[in-house]
């Protein structure tokens, strides 16, 4: 199957909120007057539903609205409208496991960089099936390459806005891809590990767990955070700190973090080997084990909230 | 007159070409799966035409294939094409003076990173009225603020390539917009001038005019390259090297170069003012009245190109 088929089999399944209105993806146009397409001055979120329950709802929108306060981009609908759209757009895909992309651009406007010219928010809700990755990636894992480009700095653009400027991840990806790997994993200018181009990077080495800090320059994943809380309450060695290719090059196992994917480890890394049998890997074990009891009790207290 | 009114006059006399088909602008959508609107992950360049002749149109297409290049985007679309498709939209227009905006996108596909999902660029031609900036600009000129944000580093997403990323820009604008002045002027991590949001910078002190270099981080202006000439041809003194900010504030003059806004000075920078008289930036005054001469040669070659 070629992409192009690849693409109208994905559109014919999927559907798309654009301000209220839930249509096919085949119709889901916007304006090329509007700033998420001009400039990429648009922010937005990713999660998914399974079975009825989006993971983490809350938690995203609480993101999707910090990142639009990062970028000084104003939000003109309420946190409950937000919600009220996604389901009811969810609702009309009657997929029972799909991906959710919530995106607010700051909206249609004369062509001026100045966002103060633009008048009123375009909303868009991509809801597309999201099947299970394959169990092969959570058993062997996944290949990551450090590419030569580097993540964007925090004071140009911060990388904990999750906005529509994702070109940095694009081109890195492209190197992975380019050098036979899955994916990439990005450094700063100061050469230390970032995260990857849609997740956060972790390793176990002698018992202690760690990833990378805020301020090197990454995204403040959702699972990245439920994993810190995991850790915590269950008095696992965790340390948050700058990593180095060596580091990484050098542990003991290494897994990654992203909202769809869960936890998944890593197998290799540029031409380093770790291991690919889930049995030498124990902490990564540990970690996930909680994160899936986490990820059931997410879907039985979404079931109570009376939001589906 | 506020801003959706302003937004809907400007729609009312613009149109946009979109994969050869010319429409009027209201009607100008693009699907939501573009990669242009999820990731910024298009390059595009900007002219206008006066009196029917588009201004150094081959330059800009030069340009707009450098740019897909340094993003790896293939263009599939020949140079012919490209000029046929913006003629035909400038002619359906009917504007004396249009803005010409043209944008290439890496097309649409499923929604992964990686670029070589994709399968068929998307053109977008955007031609709106471009009326000349007002004279009192040309005159008293910019008042510039130098923001905190930084601007992209070139090893992060090149600022050379003029893509679909411009939030850093958008940022360096509101930044500049909320203290009071017209624009931003950035810098890099070094703390060394680069550009500003949508133009090159250039100081003048003691006689000798002096510009940021290419390895500051900063788009090659096609008006910066015509300026440059023009130094060479007329044995004027010109250097191209880094500025820091105390370089801008100390200056004798300081203008701008832009392909909408051609040269433009600059009377006042942060706290600092420089002349707000023509007659006291006579290098400035004297490299404008080359490029009136070189933008009247370029009309007068396009008219006997046959192209318009």
């Amino acid at each position: 199957m070629d992409n192009n088929e690849k693409f109208n089999q994905l559109i014919g399944c999927s559907c798309v909120n654009i301000n209220g209105v839930v249509q096919t993806a085949a119709d889901a146009k916007i304006s090329v007057f509007d700033r998420g397409f001009l400039y990429g001055d648009s922010v937005y979120d990713v999660t998914y539903s399974d079975k009825g329950c989006i993971i983490f709802l809350e938690e995203h929108l609480d993101r999707l609205f910090n990142s639009a306060k990062l970028i000084d981009l104003n939000i003109d609908l309420t946190r409950s409208q937000i919600i009220e759209e996604t389901i009811k757009t969810l609702n009309f895909s009657k997929l029972t496991r799909a991906y959710i992309r919530i995106i607010i651009t700051r909206g249609e406007a004369d062509m001026s960089l100045d966002p103060s010219v633009c008048f009123k928010n375009n909303l868009v809700i991509i809801v597309k099936p999201q099947p299970p990755y394959p169990q092969e990636l959570y058993l062997k894992g996944l290949f990551l390459h450090i590419p030569k480009i580097e993540r964007m700095n925090k004071k140009a653009v911060n990388p904990n806005a999750k906005s529509g400027n994702y070109l940095n991840n694009v081109l890195a990806m492209n190197e992975a891809k380019k050098f036979g790997a899955d994916d990439a994993l990005m450094l700063n200018a100061d050469g230390f590990i970032t995260e990857g181009t849609s997740f956060n990077i972790w390793i176990v080495k002698n018992g202690t767990i760690a990833t990378p800090p805020l301020e090197s320059g990454l995204l403040k994943g959702i699972t990245r955070q439920k994993v810190i809380q995991i850790c915590r309450d269950h008095n696992l060695k965790l340390e948050l700190k700058n990593l180095t290719k060596e580091d990484i090059y050098e542990c003991d196992e290494a897994f990654i973090t992203s909202s769809t994917k869960g936890l998944m480890p890593v197998y290799r890394i540029d031409h380093i080997f770790l291991s690919d049998a889930p049995e030498k890997r124990p902490l990564s074990q540990t970690l996930n084990n909680y994160y899936q009891e986490l990820l059931i009790d997410q879907m039985s207290r979404f079931k109570s909230s009376g939001l589906n």
